[in-house]
């Protein structure tokens, strides 16, 4: 199996899904649509993985409906796919064998917040910036935010993170319990709104990253932050990745509580300057984020400035001043966009991985190489704090001799990311783009992860050929 | 079944228990052993739960070991009972249907330390403070901390937690990756040195918690962290404990990075007065540790101070002294060991409850009051941070009706907390204690949790009788 070409589905159950079909229709009326547009735009995704496109497309109202539905798709042998915001990049949404895309977009509402006890009760559906948006007069924040306006139920799914999970760690630490359907239409919950337990096997945890192959997340009680009095930010310059990372490695060694640490390669930062007009030396950038009290951010700063300066970083610029945050920050937030016009008319595809940081510097350097030896332009960002990159290759799709060297070179970073003892992707998750590499990187614990799944859902109705392969 | 009766063994396979022990000795010698003394060690628990010895005891030196004893254990159909520092509080280390204990003293090195990376591997058999005295030299730390010198593989098994997890975490947050002998004697690792994955299943954070019963940690990859360059401490006395804890929740809003929140009740506070020659007023105490950069942790107790002043806190004390920092957190140390002074000749049974922290007053509140209708004398400490607390019951184990009241209070108090949406165990785990009061916590997902445990050990031979009911 190549990763632009998933593997066909085994079986279409042709004759269950024309059944539960005519069944959920009766039921649901308008909210369950044949239509064909909207079934195109279901199994859109972001990555050049082709389309697979679902029977139909259901919109429940609420956990009762999304029972009723994975009850019949149960008995009809059925595929169900959730839908979050169509956002994630390795096929999530494609549905294989056909069957039911469930989106969520009619199930976003903020249940509860509660103040006290930092935490709220979300629909899967609600995006993380309406999130935020709805809490912004409570002084607290939802902090995870991996760049896109994702669901809420779809970042738990994919264990997403993004730029600040140096600080605030990934979806799997801010979320305290969920309402999940499972497979027979079941509703369980998988924890309280306790903040730490040892009740059992944990459940939420399993769901959490498990893309809906296990499960359909209905409900999620969340953590949340305190908006921190003083937020700082700060950019610096680095002959090499290397002493950026020495940088940043010293910096946390130090006990300074970064709150986000984004390094763009010297091509980012070409691309940014061209697109923002800016006029960043093109070389390594640092950008880093503080959160804290006043004195704290400023100490932070004042200590990070050293060790960079140590390091030989130059221009070491911080500011408390949220338009000048801001005007900092719009290099990172234009990364992607400034990226694709370094070769316009292509598709940014965008791939990663996950390394111990120490290893982080030498497998940037070899992510640059191979990619100028592939004859790609190939910007690459970072989470630094984490040892996560993404690598954007600039990809003529329409080009097959392309495409292929694209998933060429996704499978020889994903083994030098598993060389150096890390991971083939630290944060986009598996979905089908990375089946057989996630096979290469747990070897003996697939067959494990295979065993839970025929457990949990042994018609394999639940987001089937995501994560495992099909059947 | 009562608390104090655990369910007596379905059946013991006493061919198969006689076979493979044969077999084990002759192939291990004397670290395979029927000492019957020995037996009695390796099922004693620190609760009133009756011990049930297994048949032999094992001292494995390696994984491959680990995994030819599972081998000869899963062709006898023999239980499997894995054992650290025996320092678990439910009966995890019992043997209700006999077979072998498999006791991991001698599989304790620190196997690696990665300084740059923040990460360490050991064996399951290190105990924590083993490990943090062989990594003082590093600058770095492990901070769970249960207060017993439990094993890190326990401490794995069991999800501990301790005084710091609101600052640090639970054992969930400080594993990234786990090496597990699986119920048919395969090896398996379950994740990478990176920071964090998105790869597949969370098996990680599946076996942690798990209580041995889905398969046997052999090799821990552990996150540590950076020793703070400043730490200092704190102590205030309050008019009630609904004052402490609202401190406490005005101090986490305004975004002070607290590493410990400890409150001792009236009583404990008596009890430790009497027991370390203290004088400290006899109402709710809060001790408070700060981590940070010595103006940092200036800052934070200048800003406790403040909002525990406005809460109506008296004599707020703090140092960066150690030594005056050891001297109060003395009293929290010693809160055991002075509880018990408080009715000499008697067991403290110490259970724990986790509840949402704007309930704690009120849960803390309820639970002296229900103590005093019981009779009991019951000392209460909690981990404010978290909303979870421990209440020590003093009972007369030989008196059949305490016991039965404890049992009574214990069932109670763990209603109490499901009641306000909390767990009916913060850090202490199920074992064979709570396992009625996990199917009354879980309800539903207990199910799920069954087809997981018949999934990957479908002979029921990993630690049978824990978590979940035997059979």
């Amino acid at each position: 199996m190549t990763i632009s070409d998933p593997k066909p589905p085994a079986s279409r159950n042709e004759t269950g899904i024309a059944e539960a079909s005519e069944l959920l229709e009766g039921k649901f009326g308008e909210r369950f649509s044949f239509n064909s547009s909207l079934r195109d735009q279901h199994c859109h995704t972001t990555t050049w993985l082709a389309g697979q496109r679902p029977d139909a497309v259901f919109f429940p109202r609420s956990t009762a409906e999304v029972s009723e539905l994975v009850s019949i798709c149960s008995e009809h042998r059925v595929p169900i796919v959730p839908f979050g915001a169509g956002t994630s990049l390795e096929g999530h949404v494609n549905a294989p064998l056909g069957g039911i895309s469930v989106d969520f977009s009619q199930m976003n509402d903020l249940r509860a917040v509660n103040n006290d006890d930092f935490d709220c009760v979300v629909e899967p559906g609600l995006t993380r910036m309406e999130l935020n948006s709805e809490l912004r007069e409570t002084g607290l924040f939802f902090p995870i935010d991996p760049g896109a306006n994702a669901s809420i139920g779809g970042m738990a799914s994919t264990r997403a993170s993004g730029t600040n999970s140096v600080r605030y760690g990934t979806m799997k630490d801010n979320v305290l319990a969920l309402e999940v359907v499972t497979a027979d239409g079941s509703i369980i919950r998988t924890g309280t709104r306790a903040r730490k337990s040892s009740a059992g096997y944990d459940l939420t945890r399993l769901f959490i990253g498990a893309e809906g192959t296990l499960g359909i997340i209905t409900e999620l009680t969340l953590r949340l932050h305190g908006i921190p009095e003083a937020v700082s930010a700060a950019s610096c310059c680095f002959a090499d990745v290397d002493s950026a990372c020495r940088a940043v490695i010293e910096s946390i060694q130090f006990g300074v509580p970064m709150a986000r640490i984004e390094l763009l390669d010297e091509l980012t930062v070409r691309a940014v300057n061209g697109y923002s007009k800016l006029s960043l030396p093109e070389s390594p950038l640092l950008l880093l984020e503080f959160h804290g009290s006043s004195k704290g951010v400023e100490e932070q700063a004042e200590t990070v400035g050293e060790i960079c300066a140590e390091h030989g970083g130059s221009r070491f610029d911080w500011t408390t001043k949220p338009e000048e945050r801001t005007r900092l920050w719009q290099a990172r937030h234009d990364a992607y966009w400034a990226a694709l016009s370094l070769r316009p008319g292509t598709s940014g595809l965008s791939t990663d991985a996950c390394v111990p940081i120490s290893r982080l510097a030498e497998c940037v350097a070899a992510a640059r190489d191979k990619a100028c030896e592939f004859g790609f332009i190939a910007p690459i960002v970072g989470h630094v704090g984490d040892g996560n990159f993404h690598v954007l290759l600039l990809v003529d799709t329409e080009n097959s001799r392309e495409v292929e060297l694209a998933d060429r070179y996704i499978a020889w970073l994903a083994e030098l990311a598993i060389q150096v003892d890390g991971t083939c992707t630290g944060e986009h998750g598996i979905g089908q783009g990375k089946i057989n590499l996630l096979e290469r990187e747990m070897s003996g614990s697939t067959e494990c992860m295979s065993m839970i799944k025929r457990a949990l859902d042994p018609l394999n109705i639940m987001n089937p050929g995501k994560i495992l392969r099909i059947g």
